[in-house]
């Protein structure tokens, strides 16, 4: 299979002014066609720097893929310095130069003179319609190597790509590349990678860990001939993989906890009350992200001081006066009131200490308790994330691990 | 002025799995410090590719910042490379392991052998704590070349950043650079940037406009010998930006809509209770973000279905049936029963369609009410995004709304 490197020309992003989506379309794309990319880099407008930048590229990949720099302005460059790189002749593509002047008119404006440089072509390339804007996109061939040049905006980038380059570049390809991701909660990257030491150093499918939002995942990627053929090379590694982590295993190729807690509840038919103080609605977000939400979610409730736990959730003040607002026993009367207050089957409660700063008493921030209410049982959990200072990632955390217990109920229900 | 290159390490980057914020967010920061990034370069997690990177970027520029690659498993692989080419001997350093080791008994959990690695520092480099996470970020000097080794989470990354590497990086600055920023709210970046124009040219201070979650800020970045210079310099120049931008400025220098809003609540001794529909949990949990919010918000009611909204907020069903759920009216309804059953000065209701789907009606996703009531008066605003397939646009802004909504009461109030 061939390799590829993208090269994203502007000095806007060296300056952070924008961020680059481009190179993540492209990589995504080239994947699905089975070309791996090797290399991304950010070259701003300078002749030379783009010159080395593509002299770099074309050392060590067969197809080097660019965007932006194709604009009518001085400082746009790309055309000019791949073809002296490849050493193409520049002329006048007159049916570009009339697609262009029907461009303007259309829009009642006499072409700007700078704009006639994007209508230069290489002689012996290929040009690609942009219907979106003015500048057309640019295939140079030569010596078994393959430079591409798009524009900058995704709006003319994303379209040209799936209309021309995917159909163009098939040439290239033999064979396909596909992935799957074993998503786990509830177990560390490092835990997750030993259990499945010995896969990791498979060729085909390769199997790579890394962590993501506080969570560990495993990506199993194979390349073949067929789909189906990758498929089966898959096959075997993702169940010996779900075998061995399956306690934590929560999906694969899922986008989120909280989708598959959306999943489960609307499958098993149940609706779920939120009751949350120190995550304060960050749990009910999360839930809410996934479309049709409503169905298995309707009422959530953020009690932050003890007068709302006791008005709205029902909590005893004794409750909250003996053991105190982060303590298992008010987080079972917080999910136990979020369960009558909502209607729901499951309540789920969920108090603690999200930090910088403690609540006055010796508990750390991070601390947290967490309890399942359905009309028989419940169930309560006690985290500690070790990470006073961070008040985000225990939020974030904490809300998760409620998601987990909602998702644990779901799936034995 | 020095040059810096920024190396992005992760095969999930050329996989295009995810989009690299690292680098965007390293040349702003750079940018702001006078130091001009030469060159962005992602690699994957490959020993042989990422020395080849390296060894580039050495031989152009005199700063190289790497992220990713420093977690515990056998594909992480950034600073053993980084050691090898820059010749540096890899040593335990105990203190850090000490760290490590509590980090994991703090979580009930015995160390993973593999974590050991990140215990692991260049003899003769410098360390940098990282809070939110296990991996150490670290800077290896030799030969008036500077390689920083900083973790890939961008939780991670970006305070690191702001703690210890700027700090670190002013011995290769000359002069002071500091930068203010300008956040406004309710007016488009190129709208700003038109009312801005003749200052987006001068030279010191640099004034850079740039668009963030739907907010336009504009940067204004000046360098001199002394704070105190620097400081004259950006004066004129912020006086006459929120002359011009008056009425949408809410900050300068300060994090976010939601920390001004607590900040202005606290002032002004308001408390506030929410009462969201489609939002679900998203103004509360933006509120909730900053530390301390719990003295200024105590009280938010989710309320998806008309049951839970008549049951929790008192809305009568009558208005339901007659103006339905996503109205003027119910809004100030849920507004009202917010701020009756949280006990707060101002109570506001947010009820809207936050798509992709739209609720059967002939409503447009995107489109949504926020009411704002206290003791006496009450204001709406309607929202229609015109965005009906981004639900989390629709989310984020239609609470970004609420949450200036409340600004604008507390600074009148």
């Amino acid at each position: 299979m061939p390799v590829c490197e993208i090269i994203s020309v502007g000095t806007e992003l060296l300056l952070g002014e924008i961020l680059n989506t481009n190179a993540r379309f492209l990589s995504l794309e080239l994947a699905a066609l089975g070309i791996s990319v090797l290399r991304q880099t950010t070259v701003g407008d300078n002749p030379q720097r783009l010159a080395q930048a593509l002299k770099d590229a074309l050392s060590r990949s067969d197809i080097v893929i660019t965007s932006g720099g194709l604009g009518p302005t001085a400082d746009d460059i790309t055309k000019e310095v791949c073809c002296q790189v490849m050493g193409f002749e520049l002329i006048v593509d007159e049916e570009i130069l009339t697609l262009l002047e029907q461009f303007f008119a259309s829009r009642g404006i006499k072409m700007p003179h700078s704009n006639k440089k994007q209508a230069l072509v290489p002689l012996g390339g290929t040009v690609f319609r942009n219907k979106n804007g003015t500048a057309p996109g640019i295939a140079c061939e030569k010596d078994a190597k393959c430079v591409i040049l798009l524009p900058g905006p995704p709006r003319e980038l994303n379209p040209m790509f799936s209309e021309s380059i995917r159909p163009f570049l098939s040439k290239y390809t033999n064979g396909v590349i596909l992935s799957h991701t074993v998503r786990t909660f509830g177990i560390g990257e490092s835990a997750m990678a030993e259990l499945a030491e010995d896969l990791l150093n498979s060729e085909n499918p390769t199997v790579a860990p890394y962590a993501k939002d506080g969570e560990a995942l495993l990506r199993v990627t194979a390349c073949a001939q067929t789909a189906e053929q990758v498929e089966s090379l898959c096959a075997p590694v993702l169940k010996s993989l779900l075998e061995r982590l399956s306690p934590y295993v929560y999906g694969v190729d899922v986008n989120s906890l909280q989708q598959k807690v959306v999943e489960l509840l609307t499958e098993k038919k149940l609706k779920v009350a939120l009751a949350e103080s120190c995550t304060a609605g960050y749990t009910a977000k999360r839930l809410t992200e996934i479309a049709g939400a409503s169905k298995v979610f309707e009422c959530g409730i953020i009690a932050y001081s003890n007068e709302i736990k006791i008005k709205l959730l029902n909590v005893s003040p004794d409750t909250l006066k003996e053991y105190g607002a982060v303590s298992e026993q008010t987080a079972i009367e917080m999910a136990k009131g979020a369960r009558s207050a909502g209607g729901a089957d499951i309540g789920v409660g969920i108090t603690g200490i999200a930090g910088p700063e403690g609540d006055g008493s010796d508990m750390p921030a991070g601390l947290s308790f967490i309890a399942l209410a359905d009309g028989d049982t419940v169930r309560v959990e006690k985290i500690e994330t070790g990470k006073p200072l961070d008040r985000e990632y225990n939020r974030y955390y904490t809300a998760s691990r409620a998601l987990n217990m909602i998702r644990l109920y779901a799936v034995n229900f």
